[in-house]
């Protein structure tokens, strides 16, 4: 059994509210939100964060893009528009260490971002 | 002459402060900087936002990951860690057609994320 909370989300031995699964990618809500529509988006394959992705990883980046996209279509974010944010580390406030595309939207959100 | 300020800006037409550049990204210091490092990483190639992104544009989501890994690395960001965001549309507060990352460090940022 894995020790990373999303993988185990993953491999559902964790509940989560899913809104969109493929091959490559899980998108759910996020159980502290911050706006009226908080997705994460994630890959299945665990990957610690940010700073670990190179170029080769590109074909998985495309998946976690459309699956993002279709699940703010999906939330109805399409024409009012949504942010897309990832914290890496400590001063972003990352606080699982496996990779994650916050999708806020719903709501105007304020700049700076954070 | 494109009307896109990005695409100007690619093509040298403006002057802008770069701090990585390759055959297919560019990184350079936002004008309107909402932390100590505040870079903006974009396509060479015109892409108008997050939401036209599919799985067909991986290879190129890896190539700017990688830059914008590169440019945070280079800024002194590795250790203390950064946050990534991109905003799509109206609500999200985006300004410039042309899709970018923006890139964020050098002090802790807090949550929510606008």
């Amino acid at each position: 059994m894995s020790d990373c909370l999303f993988c185990r989300l993953v491999a559902g031995e964790l509940p989560a509210q899913k809104v969109h699964e493929d091959a490559y990618t899980l998108a759910f809500r996020d159980l502290h939100p911050q706006a009226p529509t908080h997705l994460l988006v994630i890959p299945k394959r665990h990957i610690g964060g940010f700073a670990e992705l190179t170029a080769a990883d590109g074909p998985l980046l495309g998946h976690l893009a459309a699956a993002a996209n279709t699940a703010a279509q999906e939330a109805g974010l399409a024409e009012g528009g949504y942010r897309v944010v990832c914290n890496q580390g400590r001063d972003a406030g990352q606080t699982v260490p496996h990779l994650h595309w916050h999708v806020l939207g719903g709501r105007p959100l304020a700049w700076p971002p954070g």
